[in-house]
C-alpha cells in the first residue's frame, strides 16, 4: 500500500509498489494486491482493512514526513487503537542528521520520530524518518517512508528480514529466469508451449509482452536452491527446443548488449546505413557502453541523393526498383561497409508510415541487408503498427539479423 | 484498476494507473483508489466490489488478450451476472487487422471480440481488442486493454467522453493546457512560480517531471466554457512571462514535432552530424511523419576517421582540441551542411559515459553546434546522468537549439 495525494492524482509515478512486489516475489511470496490511497485517514484505514483481509502482511510506504498532510502513523495507530510515542533513538537519528548536514531545525521534524505503541522500529540509513513494524492478529504491518531511495534500502534491509523471520516456512528457495524473444507474437508463444505441462515440472511460467519483445519468465520455488535451479534448467530446455530461433537474450541482457558483446568478442567493426529507421539502429547500439569499439559510423540516408553519393547505390537501381527494394538495401549495406572500411555493413530501407505505402509495398514494409566481405544477406518484413512502432520493429529486425549472423544461424538459413 | 500478474509480481511497472489518474484529474474528478490485482477471477471481483463501494466509476485495464490467462471479461460478466457475446464489429476489426498485416489467424483471437451483454463497445484504433463500458447500479465500469499505447488513446478518446456524458453535472466545463519545458528542474519551476496564486485565478496547477521534460498542467473548471478558457489564458500568461525561454510546446506537440513543423513551414533542409548522441537526434526527428520533407541526411561520426573524411574536421583540430571540443562541433555542423547541400547543419560531440570523462571534460559534457549559410552557433552543456539519460539530454539540447534558432531566439542570445 502506497500512500500519497501525489500518487493518486497521477502527479508522481508510483515506483515503490513495483519494487516491493519484485522483492517479495524473489522470496517466493505472492503479492495479493497493490493499492495506492490518498493522505486521508479514512482511506488509509479502509485500505488497510481490505488488504489485511486478503494477506498475511502488508508493506506500507509514504506519509511519514514532517508536514501536516503526512498522517500515516496517526491513521494506523487509531485504526488499531494504539497510542503514539516519540522514539528517542529515531529522534536522535533525525537531530544528528540535521546537525551533520547543517540544516535548520524546525519543530515539526519531531513528528518524524513518532511511532505507534508496541511497534518495532526499522532504521533508515539514507533519510530522516525511521520505519516500524507492528503485529496485529498474527499479521504484520510494516511501514517505511515513501522516498524511493529510502524504500530501496529499508525494504530489503529492514522489512524482508522481519517477514522472513515471521514466515520462514513459507519462503523456500526461489529461482527465476527471463527468456527474451523477438519475431513471434504472444499468442504464438502460447500455442507453441501449450503442450508443455510446466506445473508438473514445478515451474510457474508467465508471458509478458514488452514491446518489441516477448518475455517468458520461469519461476521455481523449492526446498533447496539446487532443486529450484534444476527445475528452471529443465523448463528452460522445454522452451528453448521449441522457440530457439526467436530467443535473443536472458535476464538482464538486451538485444543491443548481446549484439555489441558478440561484435566486440569477435573483434569485428560495423557500419550502419539507415533509411526508414532514421538512426534508431545506431542509437540502440550506442546505448551500450563501449560501443565505439565496434561501431565505426552510421549514415542516415534519408534522401536518394545520399543513398547514391555516399553509399553508391546506382541511380538506375533507385529508378527501376525504387528506394524501398532488395537491390537498394543490398547496395546500401555493401556501400556503407566499404565507406567505413568495416568488416560488416547493415542497412534498412522501408516505409515507416503513416503514408507512403502502395499495394506492392504497404506501410510497414522493410528490407534489411547485411554485408560481409564475401556475401550480402537480405530479408524482407512487413510490420503492422504506427510509425513509431514500425521503426522500432524494423530496428529490431536489423539487430536480430546481426545477432543471427554473429551466432552463425543466418548463414544456415535457406 | 489494473489487472495483470506481470504488475502484481513487479515484473512490469504499471504506468497506466498514473496516466489515467492524470486524465481524470484534468477533468476535475478525484481518484479515490488505485489498485492492481492478478489475473484471477476472485481477486478481480473482490477488487471491483471494493472500488465500487468508494467510487462512481471504475476504469479497468488489462486481461483482454487472446491467451488463457486473460480473464477480465469473464470475471466481470460473472460478477454482474451477465452473459458474454462476440461483438461482430469488434471481431471484424480484429480480422481486418490480421488480413491487413498478413498475420496468421488462430482461433484464440476470437476471444478478443467478446464483451459482456449490455456493454457499449469502445473502439481501438491502435491495437486488436476493443474495450467496453457497462452501467451497474448507476455506476460505470469502463474496460480497455492494458497495452500502454492503447490506454493512451482509448482513455482520452473513449472513456473520458463516456464519463463526461454520465457525470456532466459534476464536471462543469473543464479546460486544461499542458505546457512543456526543457532545461529547468522541477524544483526551479516550483520556486519561480511560488509567488503566483493560481488558486485565486481559479486554476489548478500541477508539475509533472516527464524526463527529459517538465510538464506544467493547468486545469480550470468553471460554469461556462468561455470562463474556463479565460482562466487558462490568464494562468498561462503568468507561467509564460516567467518561464518563456524554457517552454517548447503545448499539449500534444513534442519538441521534435515543433522543430519539424518550423523546418517544413520555412522550407529549410537539415543535415545532422552526431557523435555522442549516436543517431538519437535524427531518430527523434524521423519520428515525425513527413520528416523527409526537411531531413536530407544524418551522419553518425563515431570514429575520428569519419569526422575527418566525411565531415571534413581537420586532423589538427582533432589532435589539438580533441573530438569533444567546440572547434570539432563547429566543424562537424559546417561539414555536414556542406555534404548534404542543406540550409542547416547541426552536430553533437560529447561524452555519454559511463567512462571516458576527464577533469576538464567530465562524463556528460557535450558541445552542440548549428550552422547556417552565414554563421555557426555553438553551445556547451554538462549533464549528470547515466549513459542513456545523458544521450537523451544531449539530443534534447540539440533539438532545443534548433527550435530556438528557428524562432529567432538563438540569434539574439548573447
Amino acid at each position: 500500500m502506497t500512500i500519497g495525494n501525489e500518487l493518486i492524482s497521477g502527479k508522481t509515478q508510483d515506483t515503490n509498489s513495483s519494487f516491493i512486489a519484485r522483492q517479495l516475489h524473489a522470496q517466493g511470496w505472492q503479492t495479493s494486491v497493490i493499492m495506492s490511497v490518498p493522505d486521508d485517514e479514512g482511506a488509509i484505514q479502509e485500505g488497510l482493512n481490505y488488504i489485511m483481509s486478503l494477506s498475511d502482511a502488508v508493506v506500507v510506504t509514504g506519509g511519514l514526513g514532517p508536514t501536516a498532510d503526512d498522517i500515516t502513523t496517526s491513521a494506523i495507530a487509531r485504526a488499531f487503537g494504539l497510542g503514539i510515542y516519540s522514539d528517542q533513538a529515531a529522534l536522535k537519528h533525525i537531530r544528528d542528521r540535521f546537525e551533520k548536514f547543517h540544516l535548520k531545525w524546525t519543530a515539526n521534524n519531531e513528528k518524524q520520530a513518532q511511532v505507534p505503541e508496541g511497534a518495532e522500529t526499522i532504521k533508515n540509513s539514507v533519510g530522516m524518518a525511521w520505519g516500524y513494524s507492528l503485529k496485529k492478529d498474527g499479521k504484520i504491518i510494516a511501514v517505511v517512508p515513501g522516498v524511493p531511495s529510502e524504500v530501496k534500502r529499508m525494504v530489503p534491509d529492514g522489512i524482508i528480514p522481519i517477514l522472513r523471520k515471521e514466515f520462514r516456512d513459507a519462503a523456500g528457495h526461489v529461482e527465476s529466469r527471463t527468456i527474451k524473444l523477438s519475431g513471434i507474437t504472444e499468442a504464438n508463444v502460447d500455442q507453441v508451449l501449450a503442450d508443455v505441462d510446466f506445473g508438473s515440472l514445478g515451474v510457474n511460467i508467465g508471458f509478458y509482452p514488452n514491446f518489441p519483445e516477448i518475455q517468458i519468465v520461469l519461476t521455481a520455488i523449492a526446498a533447496t536452491e539446487k532443486d529450484a535451479k534444476e527445475r528452471i534448467i529443465v523448463a528452460d530446455e522445454r522452451v528453448s527446443e521449441r522457440l530457439q530461433q526467436y530467443i535473443f537474450a536472458y535476464d538482464q541482457d538486451t538485444l543491443e548488449s548481446i549484439v555489441a558483446g558478440l561484435l566486440t568478442d569477435k573483434n569485428l567493426t560495423l557500419a550502419v546505413a539507415e533509411s526508414c529507421t532514421g538512426g534508431l539502429v545506431t542509437d540502440r547500439l550506442t546505448d551500450v557502453p563501449g560501443s565505439s569499439a565496434f561501431l565505426e559510423r552510421g549514415v542516415i540516408a534519408y534522401s536518394n541523393d545520399c543513398k547514391a553519393d555516399l553509399l553508391g547505390v546506382p541511380e538506375d537501381v533507385l529508378k527501376e526498383f525504387g528506394a524501398v527494394s532488395e537491390k537498394t538495401a543490398v547496395s546500401m549495406a555493401e556501400g556503407v561497409r566499404k565507406l567505413g572500411k568495416c568488416n560488416l555493413g547493415i542497412s534498412t530501407t522501408g516505409i515507416a508510415g503513416p503514408t507512403g505505402g502502395t499495394a506492392d509495398k504497404p506501410v510497414g514494409t522493410v528490407f534489411v541487408a547485411l554485408a560481409d566481405e564475401t556475401k550480402t544477406f537480405c530479408r524482407h518484413h512487413t510490420f503492422r503498427w504506427d510509425r513509431w512502432r514500425n521503426k522500432t520493429m524494423m530496428s529490431q529486425a536489423a539487430l536480430m539479423m546481426l545477432k543471427r549472423y554473429l551466432t552463425g544461424e543466418l548463414q544456415h538459413e535457406r
